[in-house]
């Protein structure tokens, strides 16, 4: 999928809602856990219930890895599912990624190839030859870590650096990357302070925007500097509306609290005259 | 296993070598391809042939996740075959993940309970929380990237930050996080230079170092600033060991390159006087 084509999907659907399918057998319906693949059962009534007021959905990689290979079954019948009945739909494996050249390219070939995700997640720690392999697929995203959600995040990627701080040093080398048009950064919404300085460096890329709702950043405040002309922004949330409810309504829940955060989308879109 | 353990094992086999389990189907001798799981199969004879030559081994995820499904079984086959056969080898997950909180704990869970590994590689720019959780699982080690073997090392992590290098600042930062002496470190071969200022550091810390071999790393400066009394070092090789042949004599010709290795090796620790 393009950006120029997911801009089309945002405009039809009133939306950059991304959601995030982190799901945790703990907390899904017990009802579920009778059948024989309960977290692709879960998936699967989440997608079928909310797909019209999303644009992207966001597994992470970690809540199936940690159910071994089971999991792995339920992450490829998700992305399959996905790809099978919602073409339209721009899938992002949130697998933060990254190693030495040709070990990358086997990451791109399983999360691009194997698994026909559109974007994957990356860590820069390891520099350009960690990230580049990715860049080379074309029609494919890779989505650089930034500036994260996370109390972490201020370890090490706001400290001074070359006279900048590290996560503006990343966004500033990243885009010099061969195929760097093909690049989104993650930029967590509980800094949305931060957006201004960051559209400075990177106008035109799509953020990728973890930490609206569970984590507590505001939609309005990273909107107000972090949408472009093209939008620009995928808010990601995944807790707030997955697990909405966990009773027999839990797919209904989860479409009416993703309702909420559209309509919100689609008030700012019309204000700011993209819809 | 226990770093003391480790330690054992070292003087037992007069070896610090780890060897890399990065299997490439374009690379292992045709005749396997025919078995029924030609990755397990390749693996199995490896360790068959060079478990008394090394005290690691150690699998990066990419080779067995482009392999979608297919590949999870095989690395979870070779695991659970280190594990039963040779118990007391140091099993290394080169996965280099790392994410926000509860997150890093399903990836946690995912290397150390689901397939039983002693350690994983993790990155640390998402910083404290995003590794402390894999801190917390006893007798589990948390392999930080430190200094990456790449050229792409060059672009974030020795450049300048708070008055040091990236690298230096990681090394400072996380070894005052919590349960810190569960910390190992990737330092690559091919920065042996920096060895010395890395041990003034990090001077008890285990380093998982990459780069000798293919790579271009020499063992003997890597040895010269990096050793420890403990030894403190794992050397890995990985293509020069496993593809030393490929046809039927594929394993002998491993346990061959793997010799010279540990030869090399039994001379360092004796003229150390630690064997």
């Amino acid at each position: 999928m393009t950006t120029e084509q997911l801009f089309e999907q945002i405009k039809i659907k009133k939306s950059f809602l991304c959601i995030g399918l982190d799901v945790d057998l703990d907390k899904i319906p017990a009802s579920l856990l009778e059948k024989d693949d309960p977290i692709f059962e879960f998936n699967k009534a989440i997608i079928d219930a909310t797909h019209h007021l999303a644009v992207s959905y966001k597994p992470n990689t970690a809540f199936y890895e940690a159910y071994g290979i089971k999991g792995w079954q339920s992450l490829a019948k998700t992305i399959a599912y996905i790809n099978s009945n919602y073409p339209n739909i721009f899938t992002i494996a949130d697998a933060k990624r990254g190693d030495i050249g040709n070990t990358s390219t086997m990451y791109a070939k399983a999360f691009f190839e194997d698994l026909a995700f559109d974007s994957v997640t990356v860590a820069p720690y390891m520099g350009k030859d960690s990230v580049e392999p990715f860049l080379e697929f074309e029609n494919k995203h890779t989505i650089v870590l930034a500036l994260t959600s996370n109390q972490g995040a201020f370890d090490f990627q706001t400290k001074s650096i070359d006279n900048t701080e590290l996560y503006k040093k990343v966004l500033e080398t990243s885009k010099t990357w061969k195929n760097g048009q093909n690049l989104m950064y993650v930029v967590g919404a509980t800094k949305a302070d931060f957006f201004n300085e960051i559209r400075k460096i990177v106008p035109d890329n799509f953020l990728l925007v973890p930490g609206v709702g569970a984590q507590g950043g505001s939609l309005a405040d990273v909107c107000k500097y972090g949408l472009n002309n093209q939008v620009g922004l995928l808010i990601n949330s995944s807790r707030a509306i997955i697990y909405a409810s966990n009773d027999e309504y839990f797919a209904e829940n989860a479409a009416l609290e993703a309702k909420k955060i559209q309509h919100e989308m689609e008030l700012i879109l019309s204000a700011k005259n993209i819809i």
